[in-house]
């Protein structure tokens, strides 16, 4: 009964929009971690304004969102860092069962219902689904044993991890 | 054009439940850093038992789940650590748009599609709606600033952040 029970399906509504200049899935940065240098900013949308009080004093921010270019479901995936396939929840892939992105971005200034982000690793257009603010006491692990990643070297996840993304030249 | 495009409701559905000794709410600590000494499982259906391959190297996983009691939305909350009303998106606080909790959870077994779980504050049979490894180098921010929660003394967040959970005696 509780299996059946929670089997159902649950509704997201957007609150608001991720904008960064990423626009292609395969040149965008696989990870806040790699996309260093990349600016965006999330538009909240007004009806949910009121609840940005109090987060200009943290520094980081978790953003969950919708991976909307991501049309397909698969549990096992390369991930961008190796050639191996690994099963999906071994991954941040995007082709997830239900699509949901979670990226950690530094938050530079609030300003009315748009918040200033950096290390944008995410698509431009992104559904929003939730913000939560990044607190050291709650999200940092210490020695955590991290599987197969322990296994690429850190310029090879780097230059990988990079993908294609290129800085845009000041016009 | 592109907000009415980004404000379509998504459609999770779960894929698996999470089990736990937490019934009540308001006994359920705040946090997995409250909540050192309990365990839980989280039982994957059967249908998503692939996507767990390679998952077992991990020590520590982000789970989203449905906050599957909270029945309310609101925009002002107030969080269990202050007394002082908070924006809703800078606390984890349950009454949040779209519902999702997020847990970094230890991992200490892998049994078929069972994940067996320590550090676990979330409501037994919560839905599950994704399952990522906890990767230090993504995950780990360096000096990040924690806005309000800088304000309470560790201490007082121990004891609120606990709430009323009381390990069970023995049998």
């Amino acid at each position: 009964m509780q299996t059946r029970r929670s089997r159902k399906r649950i509704i997201c509504t957007p609150i608001g929009i991720i904008h960064s200049e990423h626009r292609v899935p395969e040149e965008t940065p696989a990870q806040p971690a790699f996309a260093r240098d990349c600016s965006g900013r999330v538009e909240v949308f007004p009806e949910y304004a009121e609840g940005l009080k109090d987060l200009e004093g943290f520094s980081h921010l978790i953003l969950l969102y919708h991976f909307h270019k991501a049309a397909d479901t698969k549990l096992t995936v390369k991930p961008c860092l190796v050639d191996m396939p690994k099963g999906v929840f071994a991954t941040r892939h995007p082709s997830r069962p239900n699509h949901i992105g979670l990226s950690i971005v530094r938050l530079t200034s609030v300003e009315g219902a748009t918040l200033h982000i950096e290390d944008v690793d995410i698509l431009d257009g992104s559904p929003l689904l939730d913000i939560k603010p990044y607190v050291p006491q709650f999200d940092q692990v210490a020695d955590a044993r991290r599987g197969w990643t322990a296994s690429v070297p850190e310029e090879v996840s780097r230059q990988r991890g990079r993908r294609g993304y290129r800085p845009k030249k000041p016009e």
